[in-house]
């Protein structure tokens, strides 16, 4: 676009016209691939991972720019905790796990997104961390829409 | 101790003999073993993971039998978020990383503990998660003093 074009256009419609601008949130592709969306609660989209192996959650604050904990102002970080706690009590409800695991991690993708994962003594990786210890293994589209409702149901977003 | 012993004791006396007991908090030995004391703050103990390779803190909230994040009550909660972000920003202004992880696993060490990381690009684990990838390597007693110093002051114990 050029910069008559820019000018040429009422302020609202220029901020309409960039999506992606650092002041407006947007799924950071990657998460948008690796996980399905179940819904929004105040501050986080909630996410379910597609890895069968493991029932798999993710909290992505919808606050742009955002890439630590430390980078949400301090009711916004309330706020996660909330929801942390919402979707381990969701999680530990649907899955009956023997543990959660809770991490704030993004060495590769930057987007800040808080992973909430049901682990199970002697699943494909315990004790170990899921990062990278096994490959995804895809849900089929049924198994898939079963898991989102269940998590949907139990963090209270249906 | 046999049963009789235990009657003939005040209350209070019987409480003072069972430091170990479910309702008294004390630091697991694992965690004494692997990460040196750098003080307290409200609701956690604040360690320092005595393994040089990465800049490493831990968080236990010093609340006896919690497991999870969401044993702890709604208040303490709360507060466990405060002294996350506390010890992030300590730990990021005394380091200057590239990323924090910031976690609750816990698969070997029931005891709630949060990590807290200091990561750089190119650090020996990077971009993977630090849990389980190299061996400890231990600090040098001095490096220790003043990295564990170093910490209190950033936090704000000293």
């Amino acid at each position: 676009m050029s910069e008559h074009e820019n000018r040429a256009r009422p302020a609202s419609a220029t901020a309409m016209i960039h999506p992606a601008s650092s002041s407006v949130w947007s799924l950071h592709p990657q998460l948008a691939r690796d996980a399905a969306p179940a819904g929004d609660l105040a501050l986080s989209r909630v996410l379910v991972m597609n890895d069968a192996t493991y029932p798999w959650m993710l909290l992505v604050p919808r606050q742009a720019g955002a890439v630590e904990i430390i980078d949400l102002d301090e009711a916004q970080r309330a706020q996660l905790m909330t929801e942390v706690a919402q979707a381990s009590r969701a999680l530990k409800d649907v899955t009956g796990c023997d543990k959660l695991n809770i991490a704030a991690i993004g060495n590769v993708v930057p987007q800040l997104h808080i992973h909430v994962v049901a682990r199970r003594i002697g699943d494909a990786a315990w004790p170990k961390p899921v990062w990278g210890a096994t490959p995804p293994r895809r849900y089929d589209a049924r198994e898939l829409e079963l898991f989102v409702a269940a998590v949907r149901h139990a963090v209270g977003l249906a």
